[in-house]
């Protein structure tokens, strides 16, 4: 039994197992602190009753953070802070003994250094809040699942050793694969598309991605895990938008009926559940209207692109004008973009970002699916036959199609306010981390 | 719209995509067979229609497998034999042209090679077959997961790249990282197990696994995709037995109602919902059995594990002997499993097989959680230094754990009658394969 249902078993025997979170050695009593990933609740050891002798020993020789299974009572205990009730135990049977005092107290990280936490993380994942994290994420991509699987997509699992480079060929890493070299994928981009000129329709897939980039901020990692997807038969790009922002909207609903206001307790954020379709500005349009607003000029030379600050400020924008926490950003520039994004017969890319409290959290589009159109943008850019096989997928058809990524990692940052995605990740990968 | 839904549509106009699977163009009549993901249905051009003119044209001029969007009517037409309907166009318009011939023809595959078929993946993949396989395997997937969020579990996204090269050393990939090296992980466990450390209570991944074994058979890939679970506050390793078991009979019969009767038409296989929980016999047991039932005997010296042909035998022993597809072997020799596996006081594994139509698909195990104890394992193993990460996870208390894995391609292999992973992995990745 998980300490949440124990509410609902009030004098019964049963039992809880957990770590022992906190133990306050009285003279007459022991209060013990069980802490499992529902909750926690107090045991309480009463040292005059002569049955419990066996049991005071034990908690006397216990350290904090050793677990235990304890059987006994659960009492309905208004005086009891902790959700007003105690487990009176009968047997207390201890499954394993922490060896020593912990590196630093994950408790209280306001002194401890981020490094020291994700060199520990073991422990520093003890905290509530990150084992909450940790749930929360993992129900917004159940939702985003359980959205897609209930629109008739496929969820794929595509290699991330390859034979050639993909991509870009920079930022790529190497890797000894017997007597030759292979790559590990940036993204899946070619295989979910891959599976649309085979006719999969509509595909989905949650996998690692490896960008061998040295750069350290709060938003890059060399491993995260990206939510793909992929579909066929689309109008236009405003069908991608259109299906993300629906799935987004249906996730964060389903958190915030499970966890909103945990988030409130602990994170001290609200879940907006948004409104659907999310607002769409052009590029030069927002330039225009953060000028306008709020004085922001920058450089025309940087208009081709959104810069961090103009992102930041997307968000007050978004707020201010739509009343919306999202923004779809299109009609940017197609020189900046990948070879395989479309764009329409006056080379405005088909593409857009969409920025979630003021950070960019996916870059999607209609792809090219045109076989002659795909290879003459391939050859402009200047990539040859490392993208040959990519190419070939369009050689006997391949529907229209469109699809986005969005970094798990990330997602869950802006969620929760968590400044860095080394903490959102579950073990973080950097330049210069590799452990534990 | 899809083609599975156009049968609550009759009499109405309708748009549906898809690859032209099929054009018969007969004097006075062009019949086209359009496919989609949901399946086929039949466009009727009556050639003496004067406002056909223009369609007659497009499909006289359009190769199959190229991709179209049709407008029209969409009749009851019980004389037309593929079910039952068709569709009888207003516009057609050309989304993407097959530029000529398939490289082989993935409606007949009897004398293509399999290896031909992997070059050309993304054309092998056309086939319903094929289609329906990833569809297939994405249900079961979707609801084994789905089993595990209902039980309380924490999906988690554990790195792929290591700072050490793991559990054994040997098989391992290493990767270019920066001015080191870095490995590709051949399973999660270590972290999975770490996450339980960490008080996640229950957790479970999908994610690639990657293994540098220069070997080739049916049941072996460098890369495969591994479900992964692993849970807390066990008593012992039969609570991780009837988790899996109880997962597994929940996923296939929701398999079974979604796709019981094509996998019959399809595959010419009978998907079992499995009744819980599934037998489970010694492996000392089981060679006897076989001896005395099947005259199938071995060398004592093989007997510390179960050879490919008594894997085999085990599916007619489980049938007769239980009325089960399923086994799980227990008992297995301790020296045989890794360090991290539980043993009891006599030394006995506390770990299993699971055997499914005569092949393993899952090795499971309670853990050792005890801090001396895996240390003591991991020295008996030789294992030195690139452990140690691993060893301290158990240093500040840690509750009893076990779990499995399942890898996803085996599943479908075994489900579906498919003779080789090599088949059932999305693409195939082996000593001598890295592309597509």
């Amino acid at each position: 039994m998980t300490i949440k249902e124990l509410s609902r078993h009030y004098n019964e025997e049963v039992t809880v197992s957990g770590f022992v979170d906190e133990i306050r050695n009285l003279k007459w009593v022991q209060f013990v602190v069980l802490r499992d990933q529902t909750g926690k609740v107090q045991i309480t050891i009463e040292k005059s009753e002569e049955k419990n002798k066996e049991l005071v020993e034990i908690i006397d020789n216990l350290p904090v953070e050793s677990t235990i299974k304890v059987t006994g009572k659960i009492m309905e205990s208004p005086k009891v802070k902790l959700n007003g009730m105690e487990l009176i135990p009968e047997t207390i049977e201890v499954t394993s003994t922490n060896h020593g005092e912990l590196p630093f107290n994950y408790k209280d990280i306001t002194t401890v250094n981020l490094d020291t936490r994700l060199d520990y993380r073991y422990i520093d994942l003890r905290s509530e809040k990150n084992v909450l994290m940790f749930q929360i994420q993992s129900t917004m991509v159940r939702y985003m699942r359980e959205y897609l699987y209930e629109n008739g997509f496929t969820e794929i699992h595509s290699p991330k050793l390859l034979g050639a480079a993909s991509e870009s060929g920079s930022e790529v890493f190497e890797v000894k694969y017997f007597d030759r070299k292979a790559y590990l994928a940036q993204s899946p981009q070619f295989y979910k598309q891959m599976a649309l000129a085979a006719g999969f329709g509509k595909v989905f897939e949650v996998a690692p991605c490896f960008r061998a980039e040295n750069s350290n901020t709060s938003r890059h990692a060399t491993e995260f895990t990206s939510f793909d997807v992929e579909f066929a038969y689309i109008n236009d790009f405003n069908d991608v938008m259109d299906l993300e922002a629906e799935m987004l909207a249906y996730a964060l609903e389903k958190t915030n009926e499970l966890y909103g206001d945990k988030v409130k307790e602990v994170f001290e954020q609200e879940i907006i559940v948004p409104k659907t379709p999310f607002p769409k500005m052009r590029l030069a349009d927002i330039y225009k209207e953060l000028e306008e607003r709020y004085d922001y000029k920058v450089d025309d030379s940087e208009k081709n692109d959104l810069t961090t600050e103009a992102e930041r400020l997307c968000y007050k924008l978004a707020m201010e004008k739509f009343n919306s926490e999202f923004l779809f950003v299109i009609d940017f520039p197609a020189e900046k973009r990948a070879f395989y994004h479309m764009r329409d017969e006056n080379g405005i890319l088909q593409g857009y970002d969409l920025i979630w409290r003021g950070t960019e959290i996916t870059t999607g589009a209609q792809r090219e699916h045109r076989y002659e159109e795909i290879v003459k943008n391939a050859k402009e850019k200047g990539l040859g036959e490392d993208v040959k096989f990519y190419l070939d997928f369009f050689k006997h058809g391949c529907p229209p199609h469109g699809g986005f990524a969005i970094g798990v990692d990330r997602l869950t940052m802006l969620l929760l306010g968590i400044p860095s995605v080394k903490e959102t990740e579950f073990l973080f990968r950097g330049p210069n981390r590799l452990a534990p």
